[in-house]
């Protein structure tokens, strides 16, 4: 008789969905596809020299720690590297406020297992950033999505009269919307978490992306100041980093920082999950963030990003300037467009048939809607390419918008 | 306001537990200590060399893939290697039927989550893999935990008027106990899951760590031979592997082999638990298999894991034979010992002061137990440690012995 694994799912799994991303990526991976519908970073900025070195060097030192197992909370030198980086910013981490986790999904799963309940009002940005979704839909939390405007997700919406379990926020260059949170709402936002009593999810891997405009200081920076020594006891923001796009996304490497109550709970849920994360690729990380090669990348990674950046808002305004509006993020990897009287997710199949692909926007919202809206990503293709991939989905929306039955207003 | 994180943490919290053996371990790290706590696999035997040269040459050849995000089911070759050496045992696997994870305890990570609703029966053996237990108590299932003995799971004893969701066992050198399922018992587990419609979840890490006695088929061999081709859409087994004991723990590479069907729910767990592992240890891990260098260096493993066997089990020969009994694994890491009139946790402080480390048996017990019992591994250490850890020991056991109030019969 065969097996029917309807029967034997567990209740929660009914929540799980296919990123629908990672399936139309599918889609588009024939050559002839000009994707912007992907999220990778660019290949060419990978630190590949200093990656081959740093393995040749750990594997001649110390090959019998890198390939033995490690701690949960990850490899201590690593953390000390990342905490002496946020102590920079005036945060006073120490190796106790980390653990390291498998890429920052891993974070997001560790947040969603610890903290959400069945029923627990969580508050998003609409859109937002579906692998949270992805992670945290299980947990069958309740999502209350505020839609993202020019500075952000619009804190001053959040409605304070609900037992809101937490606020989960992208600061700067939201995935997918491309949009950062002002530094008056980040301000806002610190202060109504401790008067209200609610927690912080903040969700950073894009900060040191920016091209343009003034850097920001993160929430749990802000926290910190305002907390003083007394962060690590009154804290209420949960941190999380990757190295995923300013290293390289194949080591997955990523890190939850938090006050030391809540990592110690993080480790705990970290081992059950995978024990712990690679320690080889642990260590790599560690090197080059100790010998400055990570950030002696970074001058060419924004050099590299910026150009593309420039050349897909420039190809948008010279294409589409009368039928679409689309966001202008100061760094990250998308941008955001809306193309009024489309369905995105319908001009999705036509669009790779004609050679380019985009990911619906209906896809990074909690509860629906952004059917006229999709996300482009601009980071892994050279600019002639996003030129003429614009230039196809021009054409694309015009016509379809030509085509499509004119709304009565 | 000092934050009470408390009062946030999800229900499903309560059920999390340090894993004491982690704990236990701090407390071990002394260098005079020796320790038979852990379960790493010996330094020495670690391929080194093979994984130096692979490296170099993934990232010479390929590093733009090697160190990219890759898909959550896998890096597609490492699965062909992996399948490559089922089908060899007649299991008609094809990459479909594997997802890749981070270790193996990843892979009871996902069991549980897509798998248990609480209150759920699960059979396990007793004692039992410990990341076992830790992985699955937070979705609060029900363990009908049967004692072993030298035949493995009394799989006779199951009681099938009850619905139970799955069968957990370990049926090569079982960690802790060190004992193996009878080659009768796998049949009749195999039949009984079938006839009585439930599923098995296989957790075969040792089994290429045999160093006396006949290889066995595991269950999912002997139930693809049953199957045959409809093995795919009949079979019940869900099978978890590992490279840690045979390769490097520290790349962190293990995979689920099961019917398609439950592969895609995997892989979309997987997707909100970690995105997918390292692409840079898949690469390397798939490099090893593909040469041929994970198998060359068996011998060796060989050698070594069965004198350090050997001489743990002359010592305990020696110092102990009257006052204990223990198993005589054929394979694996682990001996297990049970020393009537001890409660070897109250007794591991003792040890710990005296130099010498053991993990206490009730920590491996999903219902409790075990109280005179204690995991003994033998791998990580040279012949000469295990002989005067075990005199060690045997002095405190012997000790301890005389001191116990004498038990009324």
């Amino acid at each position: 008789m065969s097996t029917d694994w309807t029967t034997l799912w567990a209740s929660r799994t009914r929540n799980i969905r296919a990123s629908a991303i990672r399936e139309l990526l599918k889609l588009t991976a024939r050559p002839e596809v000009i994707s912007f519908a992907g999220g990778l970073p660019a290949t060419e900025t990978l630190p590949i020299q200093a990656i081959t070195e740093a393995c040749a060097r750990i594997l001649s030192t110390c090959p019998e720690k890198a390939l033995q197992y490690g701690p949960t909370e990850g490899h201590l030198p690593l953390r000390e590297q990342i905490a002496a980086r946020y102590i920079k910013n005036c945060v006073p981490v120490t190796p106790d406020n980390l653990v390291i986790t498998t890429g920052s999904q891993q974070g997001l799963d560790l947040v969603g297992r610890t903290l959400i309940d069945h029923g627990d009002l969580i508050v998003t940005e609409a859109p937002t950033y579906v692998g949270a979704l992805q992670a945290w839909r299980p947990c069958s939390p309740v999502f209350i999505d505020l839609p993202v405007d020019h500075d952000g997700m619009p804190v001053e919406r959040i409605d304070l009269g609900l037992p809101i379990q937490f606020v989960y926020v992208l600061p700067n260059f939201q995935n997918p919307s491309g949009v950062s949170l002002s530094l008056e709402r980040r301000h806002q936002l610190v202060e109504m978490a401790h008067r209200h009593r609610f927690i912080i999810v903040e969700d950073d891997p894009y900060r040191a992306l920016r091209y343009s405009g003034e850097d920001l200081p993160a929430l749990v920076e802000i926290e910190a100041q305002m907390l003083g020594s007394k962060w690590d006891t009154h804290g209420r923001v949960i941190h999380l980093g990757t190295l995923s796009k300013v290293m390289a996304p194949g080591l997955r490497i990523g890190w939850i920082l938090a006050p030391s109550t809540a990592v110690r709970m993080f480790v705990l849920a970290k081992q059950g999950a995978d024990l712990h994360s690679s320690t080889l690729t642990q260590f790599i990380a560690e090197t080059l963030m100790r010998d400055g090669t990570m950030e002696a990348n970074y001058p060419f990674l924004l050099k590299v990003y910026r150009e593309r950046r420039d050349t897909m808002l420039e190809a948008l305004h010279e294409d589409l300037s009368d039928h679409a509006s689309w966001t202008h993020p100061e760094g990250g990897l998308f941008i955001w467009l809306t193309a009024p009287g489309l369905h995105t997710q319908q001009l999705f199949t036509k669009a790779v048939e004609r050679n380019v692909a985009f990911v619906p926007g209906t896809n990074f919202f909690a509860n629906g809607g952004g059917d006229e809206t999709m996300r482009l990503n601009f980071s892994c293709m050279p600019p002639e390419r996003i030129r003429e991939g614009i230039e196809r989905l021009g054409h694309i929306i015009i016509q379809a918008q030509a085509e499509a039955p004119v709304k009565s207003s």
